[in-house]
């Protein structure tokens, strides 16, 4: 009995992808009338029948698109997530989610799990621990489009969409100092994660820029939690030279640090505490939360939006772009300082 | 060229389901060694080859477990996943999840997705909307594990993990009695779920178990949202007779009720107010909310025993079991009425 032929006797023969032999084969419009055709008369020359489920399965489009958060408890997560719900869902795209719990490790296992459950692409934020892309590359091998959003690796050459982080620390500091504080702390992670880098640098530009001292005791590199919150403001006010302000690395942090602030008597916004992205709670706490807007239902938006872009341009990776959304404060009392 | 066998054959020939020919061949432990020499020999006779394709793809253990839950917002739901993925990861089991945001249709959706996905079993709570049960059919009809928690339909016949709702209702009401209240309203949906009808009969009988009378225009029927909670108490503090407390259906809705007591004059504990399901930001709010504790880790913790089991019966349901929790009060400052 002869071998029988596969689409990836198909795509060798004509030196395309087997996923575009897929696609002219199902008829897409993003494949040219050629490509449609060329694939046919080969189909026909080696006597190819279709394999119904080698098809769906393996090749065919789902309609389901993986994505991969930290965790779905971040109301920045959740958002975008949400948003890009909105986006997709009129394309009968449905979403699967994935959650990396800040592990490398875990995140692995994610992209190997969606592709297994036969994803038509995977729109990914990358966990503390992530310092490699190797796992992402079986996603643009199979030729389905990978988008990193939020916490990105640049170089690895897929569309990104982030937030400008150096702009997000330098105005996240530029506030604190608009409002009249002048020793401004940085609760800040271990992690060598570029968007806490950046905005390490923005932080420092600020401080720059209002001819203001740099203190490195004043830069605390810890976790982001409740937990680290309170025991970073600890730190920093054991100290002889003491902030009047602190900017937090995330609302939990922020959170953290008030709940200590309060304790030892230097309720925000005595010191003043600003946090990053604005989480479900920071608006109802006591005293409610400054913090930086990091526009989450944009960058779902924007996602689902170059998602689409992707899938129409039939090789998804044939134009890679970088979209970088601009960040704002949103004020409220923590910040609130009432005499400069 | 004779039809090629397949192990839909060798089910038919033996009576046994497809996914218990697929186990006995892939040598899985739960399968009986008379069932896999069974199959071998059948397999044998018919001169089956496996198709490693099918096998894996359509047939398989993928290890990946698909989770349904009307939103990955809520605390509630986003601790039971975590704790789910907590008890499933030792096995070697990941989790990849789907939000209904509280649609019938979507829900539809997603196990559809799910299931395309090739997952090993779904654990789901149903959507407010989701008045049938036709759609997980399918799960069980593939007999794969599909257990229900939270939100249940226990009469369709598969497992399930809640709380006693009956008992929240009832503990939330008793509370309020137990610090002086005695006019205590209750903001519930207008959905058809059977939690909110169970917590409804628990407050009656908290109401009657204290001789005081149920109200029927205290007992408001609308959403559960911040929304809903301010409109709810807007309702209620226009009537001639006005409550002195409110159980509302869930934190969001006890927050926007406590917004609204607040603006009114009404700040609580001096209008008692307790939520259900201890999000994130309750312990953080002012005042600080009393809520229903519902053991969103051990909910997670019974659902991932409850899958293994299934998964270890070799038919998941030769033994269908009902599990429920038991729920607590968090005693905070939003019911911590000073006088009597």
């Amino acid at each position: 009995m002869k071998k029988k032929t596969t689409i990836y006797d198909i795509a060798k023969a004509l030196n395309i992808t087997v996923s575009t032999v897929s696609r002219a084969l199902n008829d897409f419009p993003t494949i040219s009338k050629a490509t449609k055709n060329a694939v046919l008369e080969t189909a026909k020359t080696l006597n190819y029948t279709p394999n119904k489920l080698a098809t769906a399965l393996k090749l065919g489009k789902t309609n389901i698109i993986g994505v991969i958060v930290p965790t779905v408890q971040a109301s920045f997560f959740a958002s975008v997530i949400n948003s890009l719900e909105d986006g997709l869902k009129d394309k009968g795209y449905r979403i699967i989610l994935y959650q990396s719990n800040e592990s490398l490790a875990k995140e692995i296992n994610g992209v190997k799990a969606l592709l297994e459950a036969q994803v038509d692409g995977i729109i990914a934020s990358m966990s503390l621990e992530t310092n490699e892309t190797n796992h992402f590359e079986e996603v643009v091998k199979q030729n389905k489009p990978l988008i990193l959003f939020d916490r990105v690796n640049k170089s690895f050459g897929v569309p990104t969409v982030t937030l400008d982080d150096f702009m997000a620390g330098y105005i996240a500091t530029q506030h604190l100092i608009d409002k009249g504080y002048k020793k401004i702390a940085l609760l800040t992670t271990v992690h060598q994660i570029k968007i806490f880098s950046d905005r390490l640098q923005g932080y420092k530009k600020a401080l720059l820029d209002n001819n203001l001292e740099i203190i490195d005791e004043f830069i605390i590199y810890g976790g982001l939690s409740i937990k680290d919150g309170r025991f970073g403001v600890g730190k920093l006010m054991r100290k002889k030279n003491k902030p009047d302000a602190i900017v937090a690395g995330d609302d939990f942090t922020a959170l953290g640090a008030i709940k200590k602030l309060i304790e030892i008597g230097e309720t925000p916004p005595k010191i003043g505490v600003i946090g990053f992205s604005n989480e479900g709670f920071s608006a109802y706490i006591t005293p409610n939360l400054s913090t930086i807007d990091q526009h989450a239902n944009e960058m779902g938006k924007e996602c689902a939006k170059m998602f689409l872009k992707m899938i129409q341009q039939g090789n998804p990776y044939d134009e890679v772009s970088h979209t970088v959304l601009t960040p704002t404060v949103i004020d409220r009392e923590s910040t609130g300082r009432i005499y400069k």
